[in-house]
């Protein structure tokens, strides 16, 4: 049987250069292009589509990592990516199927077969969605929201940083299961897509809304029983000060304290005592075998539109840095992707 | 039948007069003395034998209560004591019979049978022990430590306030279930009496220890896996910092934050995620069904000296106020409590 013609194999890949002290910028980085080897027996070629920026990408750039093993410097940087076979030397991938990997902050790679997920053949028409609201941020709304938190129907769910990659899934599976929603993010047009498309109740832009648990006790006159957990500093302190006993705080991140060499301070934590509250941190990747349940209830969701989401697409390979930096500086909306290629 | 002599009938009581914003002091109580009415039917008269204070007290003096509601201005203030039975018009109770109730701040009262619990005639030998270890603040320890943060053998237990009414029991029940155990204090003689007396395997002086984190870092090598949260700020702060992965705090209280208008702050509640930290708040008086299960397990150790305790009794109705405020200013030891008469 006679090999197809090699794929290219030239590949750009981003690599931590020095472990940024506050917000990271380019001098932190730097994009290395080098030559891809012959594949060996078991190995796949696989050409990225999109690459994945989330938050706690900034937790792996510290030398004492949060999340998951910090990034080595000098190497290529890993995170989500979702690509195309181009080659294969395994008999379980073939050129043309889409597969999810670790591999992403670079636009190709070499691969084990064990590495890579095969996604249904449907993933070719919206590729970037398994690195978002079928990926591994609804995971995480979805696990934190139901496992977690536990929310009853009726119930009012506050959550943080409402219109990202997570908080936009907790918002709308809080919606289906019957609670009321109040939404936090940082700008008007956000507030209207959460109020207009996601049937979110209330939506408080934090930037404008003054003393934020004034603006959350107005948008929570019944009090908060659950707290989605995004942001933390003056999100945390304001759910606190709304919360009813024997609420519930599923931690997910705190955001606002990524780029500081210390986090926001929260001085109203006695509140936890008082109100019996319950908070609970979690990191998804102890839950990945949650996922068939997931997919299971979340794929008609999204099918049927019942969830809907939003991306903001950054062009390149290039483009990465910007695409991770919108995170913090709130330049993004929904899910950012890398487009690749 | 005829009536016995009717015993003493006039009652000191401490009222609250105005909310402390800050550390209470002299100006914002006041000792009343009245006339006790005659019993009606079903009315007992009580001298109490010795009052607690406690400081979850400390927080019924807010106007937005904490704990339970919030103590009416101008009205005896109220509490657990132990006292003895006088004079009864309900059949179940009997002068000498010795009761515990929540008639606290008085030196004798008036109550209908369903405000007394009888305790068992061996309770005269030993009455405030039914305000400390076999009672309320031993109930905290008992159903905080082992049903909010379920410890396992073999794991490191911290423990704030560790000779204080909750702290000591919290530290000897974690030894009788085979936790390694560090407690922090503030003084030299209470450490010497974990260390000595209960078997605490190491104890922290935090007014002398320099760095807290690093003082329990060196006090708990393999790291904390359970903290009973009685002081929050810094003990928090450096008990999320040496927290082992999945390590739980049952957040009992923060005294440390008690007399000020916001409490102490902390800024690492990061950790939470990273660390997958669950932290509980309660107040045991949703959980006064355990009681049972609390005695049948306490009692026992107690009376075969597994379990110890200490006492600071102070001397006399007047001497309440000193008593309540020597929890703020570490002048007691163990457990603080009024005798009377």
């Amino acid at each position: 049987m006679s090999q197809p013609d090699r794929p290219a194999t030239t590949a750009r890949e981003w690599h931590l250069l020095q472990r940024p002290a506050a917000l990271p910028s380019a001098e932190h980085f730097q994009i290395v292009e080098r030559q891809l080897a012959e594949l060996n027996d078991g190995q796949v070629q696989v050409d990225n589509l999109f690459l994945s920026v989330d938050p706690y990408m900034r937790g792996r750039m510290r030398e004492n990592a949060v999340y998951a093993e910090a990034y080595e410097l000098n190497q290529a940087m890993t995170g989500g990516a979702v690509g195309r076979v181009v080659e294969s030397r395994h008999p379980d991938f073939s050129p043309g199927d889409t597969v999810l990997s670790l591999n992403g902050w670079r636009d190709r790679f070499i691969a084990s077969a064990q590495e890579l997920q095969k996604l249904p053949a449907s993933a070719a028409q919206m590729p970037s969605l398994f690195l978002g609201t079928l990926g591994m941020p609804g995971l995480t709304a979805y696990f934190g929201l139901l496992n977690i938190a536990q929310p009853k129907a009726g119930e009012t769910v506050f959550v943080s940083a409402a219109s990202g990659a997570v908080g936009a899934n907790v918002c709308q599976i809080a919606k289906l299961k019957g609670c009321r929603v109040v939404g936090s993010v940082g700008s008007d047009d956000k507030a209207q897509w959460l109020l207009d498309e996601c049937g979110v109740d209330a939506v408080i832009n934090y930037k404008t809304c003054g003393d934020l648990t004034q603006a959350l006790l107005t948008a929570a006159p019944e009090g908060v029983d659950v707290y989605f957990e995004n942001v933390g500093g003056d999100h945390l302190q304001a759910a606190l000060n709304a919360m009813n006993p024997h609420g519930r705080i599923a931690a997910c991140g705190m955001i606002s304290g990524y780029n500081d060499a210390v986090g926001q301070g929260v001085n109203n934590l006695m509140l936890i005592v008082g109100k019996k509250i319950r908070m609970q941190g979690f990191i998804i990747s102890d839950h990945f075998d949650q996922q068939e349940a997931f997919l299971n209830e979340m794929v008609p969701w999204v099918q049927s539109g019942a969830i809907k989401s939003r991306e903001t697409v950054f062009d390149g390979i290039d483009s990465a840095l910007d695409a991770f930096l919108s995170l913090f500086n709130g330049d993004h909306f929904g899910k950012a992707v890398v487009k690749i290629g």
